[in-house]
Order: C-alpha cells, then structure tokens, then sequence
C-alpha cells in the first residue's frame, strides 16, 4: 500500500467504480485523479504530456476524464498516437465515449481505429447516444446477475469477482433478453434463502427505469425525487444498458444551472472563464444583436413621441424608471419559473397558477411601489397630473412584466426551445417597448395642451 | 414481501439509509417516500392527517421528510401531539432535527420534550448547527468500528448487524478519542489479513473530510470534486461526527443554483410557485425599491441634460438603447462569474484574469455591435456626428457593463456577501447612470451648438 493514499466517504473517485469495481486497487492511488487532474491543469502543454507519459495508463487516464475539455483536447491532439490510444483503452467506455466526441472527426476515427475493435464497438455504440440524454451519460460497467441463478451460484459469482474487482453493493437481475427486472442490494442475497432463485427474490419489484432517450433533465429529476444512488437505463426494448449515477448526476445539475442562468442572458450555454475569449465573443454576439434590434424597436415607440419629449423633456427623464422597474418585476417571475422548470415536472394547470400568482405579485408591488413613485414625483415637480401619468404607466408595465416574465419559460418550453433561452432579453423588450408606450401615450393624451 | 415494490439503482430512498441502514425492510414500502409524499401534498388538509394516521410511524415519518416545508410545518401544527411526536422518533435525527427548525419555539420545544431524552439530546445538538454548514446537513447514522479491533472481530460486528441492518458498504474507522482515522469498504475488510488490526489497513490513509462548520457550498465543491458517495464530517477535536450523503449535495447544490439565481434579481432566495403570495411581495418588495431608488439616481442623470434633450429629443430616443445593449453585456459578465463562484473554487489571480476577459469580450462585442449601431443611426438620422457619439458612449458603456458584471459578485463575495445578491440591480445601476451620463454629456459637448 502506497504511504499516502486519499479517500473519504467513498475512497474511490468514480462513484461507478466503487459501485461496480474499479479496475486497479485503491492503494496503487498517490493522488485522486480528481487531484491529479487540477494539478495537470495548472502545467505547461510540455509538462502535461511528460507527466501522462510516466504515469501508469490507468491513472493517466482517470486524470484525463476529469481534465477540464479544453485541457484535454489539446492533450490529446498533442500527445503520441500510441499513448492516446492507451489511454482511451484504460478508460471506462462512458468516458472514452465522452472525450472522443470532443476531438475532430478525423483524430476521432484514427484513436477509434487503433483500438480493440470489441472495445471499439462499445464506445463507438456509447457516442451514437445524445450527450444530453441518459443514453449519453451511462455508465456500461454494471454487475448484472441472470434471474435464473440460485442465491448460492449468485453469491459464488459475487465471491468469485472479489479479487479483481470491488464488491457490487447493488446486483442487476435480468432475464435471458437481459431485460431488468429487478434489483438486490448484497444483503437481501445473503438474506434470501438458499436454494432459491433470484426471479423468485425480486418478484413484485416494481424497478424505475428510464429509457436511453431520456432527456438528461428528466433523468436529474428522477435521481433527485428518488434520491437513488444509481438509476438503469434501458432501451427501447426494455433491454439493460447501464446505469446513471449519483455523481453524474451532480455534473447534470450543475451544467443545467449553469445552461439557465447563462441562456437567460444570450451568453453561451457552456461558456466558464476558461472558454477562449473569442468563442464566448461569437457565442454572445448574435444575441446581442438580437437585443439592439429589441431595443431599435422601444426607440421606435419612443420615437412616435419626439414631439412630446421636445415639449416636455422631464418625460425622457421618468421614462428609463417605469421600463427598469417592470424589467426588474418580469425579471424576478421569470427565475422564479425557469428554476421551478429546472427542478420540477410542472403540469399545465399549476404552471398558469404560477402565471396568475406572479400577476398578483407583480400588481401589488406595483401598487407599492407606485404611492412611493407618486410622493416622489409630486414632491419632485409639484405636478400630479404627471406624478398619476407616471404611476398608472408603471402599474400597468410592472403587471405586464410579471405575467411576461412568468410566461416566457412556458412559452419557450411548449416551443420546445429551452425555456430559459435568451428569455430576459425578450423580457426586456416587452418592459421596455410597452412601458415607453403606455408612459409616452398617456402623457401625450392628458398631460400636453 | 409485499406485491409492489418500488426499486431502482438504490432500493431505498434514502442513500443514507442504503449506506447505513433503513429501519424497515425494503418489502414493507408500497410505495416510495417520495411519491407518497406527492400523493400527500395533493390532499386537503383533513385527508393528510387521516392518511398518515393509518400509515406505520416509519413510512409516515419518511413521507414527512420529503414533503415541502409549507406542507409539513402545516400539518405539525394540526395533527395530534402524541402521532407528531411518534413520527418525530421515527425520523433520522437529521430530518427531526431540520424539521424542528422549521417550527415556531415554542411548538418545538413541547415536541422535543415528549421525545426519550437521549434522542431529544441528539436532535438539540443538530439543531445547534447552522442550516447552512455541513453540520446542519449530516446524518449521524454511520457505522463506526474501533482501529483496534482486529479484521476477524470487524467482520463479526458487521454479520452481527446484518439480520437488522443492511450491510455497511464503508465502514468508518475511529480511534478511541473518536477521530476519524481511516475508510474501508467492505471489499477491503474482507480481503484483509485475518489477525491484523483495522488500524494497519488504513495505514498511510489521507482521509477528505470537513469541518462541521463548513458551508455547505463547499461541502458541495467537495463532493463534486471527488464524486464521493458521502463525505465524513468532523468536530473541531477532528471527532467524527456524521456524514454528508450524495443525496443531501443534490439538494444543497439545486438550492445554491436557485438562490443565485432569484438572489440576482432580488427576488426571495427560496421561493418557488409554492411559496404564498404575500411573502413573495414583501422578500421582493425591498429590492424593488432599491431597484427604484438606482433608477432614481439615473433618472437625475438625465434631469441633468433635460435642456439638451428639450432641443435634441432623439437623444431620449437612442439613450435607452445604450444602457439596455450595456445592461445585456453586463449581465452576460455576471452570469458567467455567478456560476464560476457557485462550481469552483476561484483564487483571487484568477479570478481578476476573468474580469480581464470579460472586459476583451465586452470591448470586442462593443466593437461589433457598435459598426452596426453608427450605420443604424447614420441611414436613420443622416447625422455622422450622432453616430458617432451614440457609438462612443455604446463602446465606453459596454464595456464598464463588462467589468462591472465580471467584478459585482467578487466583490460581494470578498465583502463576505452572497456574490448574487441583487447583483443584476446593481449593474444595471451602473450600466444606466453611466450610459445616460455619457451619452448625453458628449452629445451635449459635440452637437450642441
């Protein structure tokens, strides 16, 4: 045993292979891959390859799928065409699959080709799955036990592995089709009784599943209502393919946040500060420019009112008021939703509730805010006429606001875009176009001779 | 067994419990406490309580622990004191503990002293903890064994648990001061020379474990890190206390991304569509006000240059557009930092390289957009001179709106503040005041006669 070795709750980095059998021991490990991994990160290209170079392939490659993507395309793309391909055959196939859809389809084939072609096969089966779904973030390497087994062949069978291989706290019983039809933790097969078979153990289990297409949300809402440690997928045939586990899902959840808090805005679903500069400048720019052009269209509404303005300038100082406060009205609803969205299924019927709540909300702040508006206005210009303009104006924009802002997800959502898509900027543009409206209509209608 | 019952990668629901031990045997559940805790809150009042009359005291407790806050506190509070207090006994004194916590004193204490004193004793000290730390987050039911107990007495302790309990699958090695010394799974144990002591197979174990009165974002950073099943927490004596389990991180990591997202717009940071309206109003209700006096601030910006804008008033026409286009730019910033700070730990060189970089994209994209804006404004207007200023103040904002995005939620944090908070109101403080002060100070310097 090595003189330092980390561990903790689970002493093995990937859930997976503590759950179904890391392929070297514990104690070979000086450092956590995940450890390993920050600390490649922080050398020099020369550096990195020299280091994979003299670590043992296994750890190298537990270090390399928990490299940051940039890092370890660049690695790849960089190191010798035999080491990569060591690597990619050290790594679990989800991994592999991961990272090989990262590199250009050229490099891709030829790491593919230099493979095993059995071990070929299976990554190559893995990257026919979309990333985002539970097909794309399984893990194949799961202990699966026949059905037809007695408990004494299912336990020799545990027994047997237990050398090589950690020992599966949870057994996948199939059947010969190698459909799922039940699960048994270790202690229910030292408890079963002897002689009988594993199908008479799991009958009347009622095991949750979910289909390779499953979206990756959908799987991430699962294993939080379940709080499973590990969730099978199955085909379209209801065939066994592997399971999602507790840490994947951990990456799930946070690559949603993050998708959400970003799209909102129109910046890249992925972007960190780590993303080139440039990448993120073309990933923003385009929804930028769908701002400006939201934007042209509220100066066009402002436009209709020159002559007001020209009569009346304290109208294009009150004016940015009402739209800011309603944006940030339709802006408080909208994360209200799109994070409900994000973290639970959300039937129609509660989801126009939701609407009408967040409209109640937003017409009582309004009116809230809209006293302490019109003191102020009126102590300001003395006028009350312009102070009631300005307060109806904002009522009305914060109320449009809030149903807004509550309402986009859903729309996006029944468009099937995500719901959380550049959805502040479309908010902006109604707050905005429709508050300069209201305000610069009103004032036009009973505030100008 | 019973007919249905519902499994999956964990047949129990609780991960803590698969580690640990349930209390019940997965056979007695008909139904998942998760669902059955949909299915509660789905009832009127009357029928919640009757239901979990009739429910044995340890399905109706985990059913409790899964309910929505709102739910449970409600039906606490109505339901009959001697049922409440079985069903607090029947719970893991982490779910007694955080419900408790959610009920007023002096409910609490009556619930707590109808409690046997040494479970009562236990909840109290967990309550003691902070919600927010990993000691408000631990469960508490972990198997322990003494390094001094050899390999052979270890695996008797386990067997001997295992007619009750289900199989540890780590078991946490302590001294006899309690300190957490070493992790083995049961793989290890087994494989371990009979007659040597636990202490010689955990030699040279560098345990990962935390501080009871770490934040629970950092458990999270840390859990997510190494992908551990459960994270082992420990006094300030370096006692061993409890641990965080995956399941608890899912939690905690949907909070944190909720909370920073209403938390940037100043709405209340754990409200969802469930929360009653009123108290949506008056966590919001603040914020807009300080969201009105920002705009305030702005509007005396341009109250500043009213006379520009009495003889200019396509001033008040393209004046939104730069704030609105450097508000976006900004919040891009932002968004991206948030999420860094919620993921990653973030040393201060880097994080100050991040502003960098939000400020090249801001002035790039502020380039960009700003070709499109001067020709926009120049076909509209047929004034170069306009164009130019607009797009002057358009560059100079966007990219103030950069900085000051990527800089807020460091600042916040540095100030020991929630980097989120109000985070998008205060830019678009800043993006509004100085894009409206920029543009029409040089529109009023430049075209003006």
């Amino acid at each position: 045993m090595a003189d330092s070795e980390i561990v903790a709750g689970s002493p093995h980095g990937d859930a997976a292979a503590a759950l179904h059998g890391p392929e070297s021991p514990a104690g070979e490990h000086a450092e956590h891959p995940a450890d390993l991994a920050e600390h490649i990160e922080a050398l020099p290209m020369a550096e990195q390859l020299a280091l994979l170079a003299t670590l043992p392939p296994e750890e190298a490659a537990e270090a390399l799928a928990e490299l940051d993507e940039h890092v370890r395309v660049d690695i790849l793309e960089n190191i010798a065409p035999t080491l990569a391909s060591s690597l990619v055959a050290a790594m679990s196939p989800d991994d592999a699959a991961d990272i090989l859809d990262e590199l250009e389809v050229g490099h891709r084939d030829e790491l593919l080709n230099s493979l095993d072609s059995e071990d070929a096969a299976e990554i190559r089966s893995l990257m026919a799955y979309d990333p985002d779904t539970a097909g794309g973030v399984m893990n194949t390497e799961v202990f699966t036990l026949d059905q037809n087994l007695t408990v004494d062949q299912a336990i020799a069978k545990i027994r047997g592995g237990l050398e090589e291989t950690e020992i599966p706290y949870y057994a996948y019983v199939v059947d010969r089709e190698n459909r799922l039809n039940g699960v048994l933790s270790l202690r229910d097969i030292m408890l079963a009784r002897p002689g009988t078979r594993l199908s008479e153990n799991i009958k009347g289990q009622n095991v949750i599943e979910v289909a390779a297409t499953a979206d990756r949300e959908e799987v991430a809402r699962i294993m939080a209502h379940y709080n499973f440690m590990a969730l099978p997928v199955v085909d379209d045939k209801g065939r066994f393919l592997g399971v999602v586990t507790h840490d994947d899902v951990i990456d799930i959840i946070q690559e949603i946040a993050s998708e959400d808090m970003l799209g909102m805005v129109g910046a890249g679903q992925d972007e960190t500060v780590d993303t080139p500069w440039f990448d993120s400048v073309r990933m923003r720019v385009p929804w930028l420019l769908v701002n400006m052009v939201n934007s042209a269209l509220s100066a066009a509404v402002v436009w209709l009112f020159d002559g007001s303005i020209a009569q009346m300038a304290v109208l294009a100082v009150l004016m940015p008021m009402v739209a800011n406060q309603a944006g940030n009205t339709g802006q408080q609803a909208l994360a209200v939703m799109i994070r409900q969205l994000a973290t639970e299924k959300f039937e129609a019927r509660r989801a126009w509730k939701a609407v009408l709540r967040e409209g109640r909300i937003g017409l009582v702040n309004g009116c809230i805010v809209g006293v302490l508006v019109w003191i102020g206005v009126f102590l300001f210009t003395a006028a009350a006429p312009l102070a009631t303009v300005m307060v109806a104006a904002l009522l009305t924009d914060m109320l449009l606001g809030a149903l807004a802002g509550a309402s986009i997800p859903l729309l996006l959502k029944w468009l099937k875009r995500d719901p959380a898509q550049a959805s502040s900027i479309f908010l902006t543009a109604i707050t905005d176009g429709a508050g300069f409206f209201i305000f610069l209509g009103l004032a036009t209608l009973f505030l100008l001779p």
